[in-house]
């Protein structure tokens, strides 16, 4: 680790300090409070992928010629590390997508136009991210499912007794976030795994805001499909990945056509690859998996139980001081995984926003793609901050201020 | 242009010489001819990498903080540069893709769908990429559509008489290599496009091999669907573009959901955004966004057209050395654009591509992902050598060496 230049020594709380050093994308007067939407990149990560572009850089899979005989074992190495990261059972259960949304839309399209018909149903949730969403409606549009939504319980969980009540043997899908990109909610993903089963639906869950921030074992979780973007657990943009069981992916039809997913091309027809190249059409996104390698090295060096801790830690140190705050609402349950929302007053949440901008202080305010969870929380946006692995006491102190700004400006 | 460290002084012939001095990760003693398969990346394009990841890093259109308001002025800039590389009559007839393979699927699945039925024809040629095979094959299969593969005239272009006689009201679509990524063969577009456009049919381009090689103008074309991918120009991986005009990409329903591409979410139905946004599901890959449009400043800073003559004249200048050697076969058309396959004796490509990599030549041995191209070759794979901006003649004269050692150990 220590060649990596990643510290893991612990403080005086037995707590793993703040990683802001290994972020030279931070400056020393920024507040970076916006990691749910996306999160800054360390240091070894900028290295690799400047390395991937640069003296390293060729295609994979088909050239001849050392580097790209190189470039193959890295992309492939990385396959083996997602798959160590979410304890696969194989490296030949992970796919390479652009992201998580594009994940999802793999399975909507391959898995649910085979798997799911007219009349069949689809559970989700309210607190769904539009990517949850949106990609189940048009699933059921085009096939004649229907989509239940769950409600959620006071302090803004996904009501699992309420999903086990209304389960049917015509669900064929349970599609729930690990964690709550609003609400920072997590879930109680064996339960709802063992829920799922028992009427015989599958279970996907969507880890964008999990992976980053606590450990994942799918295998023990017990779900059927998990995906998660790259770039909010400090890697590149434009990449992601795809899980789920062998047998699963192998009943599933191709969804994108191109090169490196085909057997054998012909104009009589073609045949496809075993998953999971049969799922990556087209050159991939190489230095995008060789990034996102780095950032899994990194972050597993350091250990997501580690970086749990760090994350709750601040975590609870911000919501005690914004429950503090006179006129502030604190959204979500008191143990939320790293993103706290919330509001100043009635004061639309893009002011607080640019107020706490002009300080220095980065934040989300909006609606972050779960609109419905808006509607349901009876509000048209909220101010966000969330947490990372470079996050520190510095910065709950500068967004306690910046509100503190806000309720001065608008009081 | 000075000031990006790009030179374009013309040497004595008129020609701009090699940039391999803008190239980094070009070794000094390496050749690198797989440029069809990716192209190395310009220190600009590094650069302007290294940049958006470390301290310009933030998401797009969804932050209020400045860094964020920063970083989506980049991204919509960028969209407006590839719409003014292709000539398109606005940035909002460019879509952001992973790349070419992702840009054809999005044009099968969304634009095919919808517009393609039963006993409808689409026109193909044996030359092309499995890229634009299979999702054509695959959307056939979906509705029952036919496809059509039009011959090759005997220097390995696409029969364009052949396609004219051949047409036909039911033929919706006519999806053609510009440039072909074996044979180098050029298409003639306008034509093509007037062919097409003569029984109401549209016209896809498969710009990838194109669109780094020499101007395009697809207004001028007349083609109804251009698209290519970052990393073949210079750019970035996991990135890429497809234009249409307005109007198409306007009666074209979504593909994949998702945040972004969205007017309105709610369990009751949801309403989508105007193009380009509806086709940008997710958070997009922000860096490859920024990176491509450094790669397209930099191409149009050297000059497309200025480009097309360095090719062409080390094309020539490799055409005419191989074609002296006993045993060498050449393939496709003599003015070919920047790519060059070939075959020595019967030693199979792979055994060619090895022995010049110990020479530090490298070569790409295969299919190239166009099996039904090879077939009609009647080989199972060509070597090929591939230009770009950097290639200069030490290149050529080592891929004549290699060859040479070639034929001696096989001779």
């Amino acid at each position: 680790m220590a060649d990596r230049g990643v510290s893991t020594a612990l403080d005086t709380n037995g707590l793993v300090p703040s990683h802001r050093a290994d972020f030279p994308g931070i400056a020393a007067d920024w507040h970076y409070l916006d990691t749910a939407a996306t999160a800054q990149k360390a240091k070894p990560v900028l290295d690799a992928i400047a390395r991937a572009y640069g003296p390293d850089y060729a295609t994979v899979h088909r050239g001849v010629y050392e580097r790209s005989a190189n470039m193959t074992l890295a992309y492939e190495a990385a396959r083996k590390r997602v798959a160590g990261f979410l304890n696969a059972a194989s490296e030949n259960e992970i796919v390479f997508t652009s992201g998580a949304t594009d994940s999802i839309n793999l399975v909507a399209e391959s898995w649910g136009n085979k798997f799911v018909g007219e009349g069949d149903r689809i559970m989700l949730s309210r607190l769904e991210h539009h990517s949850n969403i949106v990609p189940w409606q048009m699933l059921a549009e085009r096939t004649g499912a229907h989509i239940d939504v769950a409600p959620l319980t006071g302090d803004g969980q996904i009501d699992l007794d309420w999903i086990k009540e209304n389960l049917t043997e015509r669900h064929k899908l349970v599609a729930l976030a690990h964690v709550s990109n609003v609400l920072g909610s997590l879930l109680d993903a064996k339960r709802a795994a063992a829920i799922a089963h028992k009427v015989g639906a599958k279970l996907l869950l969507d880890g964008c805001q999990a992976a980053p921030r606590l450990p994942v074992d799918v295998q023990d979780l017990g779900c059927d499909f998990y995906v998660f973007s790259g770039h909010k657990i400090y890697g590149p943009t434009g990449i992601g990945a795809l899980w789920a069981p062998y047998e699963v992916l192998e009943a599933m039809p191709p969804w994108k056509g191109g090169g490196s997913m085909i057997d054998r091309v012909s104009f009589d027809g073609t045949t496809f690859a075993p998953p999971p190249g049969r799922f990556e059409a087209g050159t991939p996104h190489i230095v995008g998996v060789v990034g996102l390698d780095a950032a899994i090295q990194y972050v597993e060096d350091i250990g997501l139980d580690v970086i749990s801790a760090h994350e709750n830690a601040t975590l609870a140190k911000a919501r005690e001081a914004l429950s503090g705050i006179n006129s502030v609402r604190v959204f979500g349950p008191d143990k939320s995984m790293g993103i706290l929302s919330f509001a100043v007053g009635d004061v639309h949440p893009h002011d607080v926003a640019t107020i706490l901008d002009e300080g220095g202080v980065a934040i989300r305010a909006g609606h972050h793609c779960a609109q419905p969870l808006m509607d349901y929380l009876g509000v048209a946006a909220t101010a966000r901050a969330s947490f990372g692995i470079y996050s520190d006491d510095d910065d709950v102190a500068a967004l306690v201020d910046g509100i503190n700004r806000v309720r001065k400006i608008f009081g």
